[in-house]
């Protein structure tokens, strides 16, 4: 049996949050591995939507996901974590200062610590129940992630959907569009409040249509082509909107996946954790990101960076018994002589 | 009386995180207005260290300070808070949903809530006790700040300190200087255990003369002209090193100033809060940034951003009392259909 690979700290999960902790560890000396089931780093911001523009990450009017990862990624470069990806993690072993991981390919790392950013897990979309929709599926009539803005460029697109996604989508995609119907079931849209105002002015111009309190109802076409999406009112009656493409975004199916066997305090499918460390309910496992859960948790990429650091700082005194963190400040300030 | 100057949120300090504060409450409707004693926005970013790199935000590899307000402001451009400068907050008056706020220069400005993301307060340097220095900080010999890193090119420069302004300028301004040294009363810097080591590797190189650990003993020169600092051991055994310029980083005096007066539950010159809301002891008060304090508390500008998002989301139910907030993610998720 050859050695197994060793670090201070396993991140299981190499998202943007994932890649901050590696940062944040290695900024305290920790040394790191990144663990990740998907083939590339970046999570959902390189598999879903690498083109789309993120307004809340802090000093970043707007920064496509893609180039949010890449700018982590290169922060990260001094501290060079080995990276295992394309890899699931299938069972944890041990305690905090002897964690040993393993994952489907056979891998065996040890850790003394683990910090979970695992985001939505196993995630997917959800799919909406239409007949014939896997045929259109197939063609890319119907698609679940924008991952190449101009495939879209004079496009008849009905999107559906009354979240985040739809409403910046239907704005990001309305000037190389051909035409924008987005469809809703309910009058309002749950997005930024910013966000869901200019949707509102974009439809008094006529650059979107809105068709709301509807829902999809049929797809109409051909050969995989799609040439009319049918909605239905809350009473029945239908309307058909011509389309060459529907984007469908009823948010993401999470699935912990191998993570519920672990033993670990959930709830509601997210892993319950320490405020103030992102301690999960075993000592030396730490949970941040959208994966972790506690009175008034935000769903924030912001929020996973700041208990990246909180995990990060944590795990410190676990890794290093007995020696002071002498380090705080990420801004000026000296201490007393 | 003109009528007075009403938001929504009043935000007291507009160093980075109080800039960010007026972003997270702008994407959820609520107008804000920005009131600093400074003149300008930024804080100490833009007041104590405009050149300096920061090296812990995320997805900025390295910015320097004074772009990372830029960048803020940027950010906020769409919100256009309005901003009173120059301006000390002296009395709050009133309870949540209608307080009343007045400065020193009499402006009055009705909010319905109110952050304070004051840092350190009306803060200045440590000084060293040393005979005679403020003929030196008269003539810039003596200089609590960089603000200027050109400013420093080809002198014999004496850094004193162990935080991480030291540790951070020492390595920042080696390879422009003349000479470098940095003097430490302890054989240990209490920098990021990354920067300590950089440290140490740039003076085995003999890019920087670590004298440690030693403490200034006395300045020595004419007419504001410094030719040595003499430095001295724990045993009273002194050197003189050539110098310049003298960087002493004994850290900021923190001082709440009037904001202790406005009967706020405090903790060793902290406002305290509860962590998911960053509420104060008075509700409709909150605080955010390095002025508040909770078991825990990181005092880094990422938490500080993080708390500026927490304390946004709280406020939102009192300015809209029965309407929910239907927001909550950064990143395409969507909602259920």
């Amino acid at each position: 049996m050859s050695n197994p690979l060793m670090a201070d700290v396993a991140i299981i999960g190499a998202g943007p949050v994932g890649l901050f902790a590696a940062f944040e560890c290695g900024m305290l000396k920790l040394t790191t591995v990144l663990i990740d089931a998907l083939a590339e780093v970046g999570g959902q911001c390189a598999a879903l939507y690498p083109e789309k523009p993120i307004y809340d990450i802090p000093a970043h009017p707007a920064i496509e996901a893609a180039t949010l990862i890449e700018n982590l990624e290169r922060q990260i470069e001094p501290f060079a974590p080995p990276r295992l990806l394309g890899r699931i993690v299938t069972a944890i072993t041990g305690t905090a200062g002897a964690f040993t991981i393993t994952t489907d390919q056979n891998d065996t790392i040890a850790a003394k610590t683990i910090i979970i950013a695992a985001g939505a897990g196993a995630f997917g979309p959800n799919r909406p129940p239409l007949d014939g929709i896997a045929a259109y599926e197939a063609t890319g009539a119907v698609q679940y992630y924008v991952k190449k803005r101009e495939a879209f460029r004079n496009k008849r697109i009905v999107i559906a959907g009354g979240g985040d996604s739809a409403v910046d989508w239907a704005i990001a995609l309305k000037d190389i569009a051909a035409s924008i119907a987005i469809v809703h079931r309910r009058p309002k849209f749950r997005a930024a409040p910013e966000m869901a105002d200019q949707l509102a002015q974009a439809a008094e111009r006529g650059e979107i249509d809105l068709v709301i309190p509807y829902q999809l109802h049929a797809l109409h076409g051909a050969s995989g082509q799609l040439h009319t999406v049918e909605v239905a009112d809350l009473d029945g009656k239908t309307r058909h909107l011509e389309a060459d493409i529907l984007l469908p975004f009823f948010g993401l199916a999470m699935d912990l996946g191998p993570i519920a066997t672990w033993g670990l305090d959930l709830a509601q499918h997210h892993i319950t954790v320490t405020p103030s460390t992102c301690e999960t309910s075993t000592r030396g496992i730490f949970a941040i990101g959208d994966v972790a859960t506690y009175p008034g948790k935000l769903k924030l990429i912001l929020q996973g960076f700041a208990e990246a650091a909180m995990a990060a700082h944590a795990i410190h005194p676990i890794v290093n018994p007995g020696t002071a963190l002498h380090f705080e400040y990420s801004t000026s300030k000296g201490v007393p002589a």
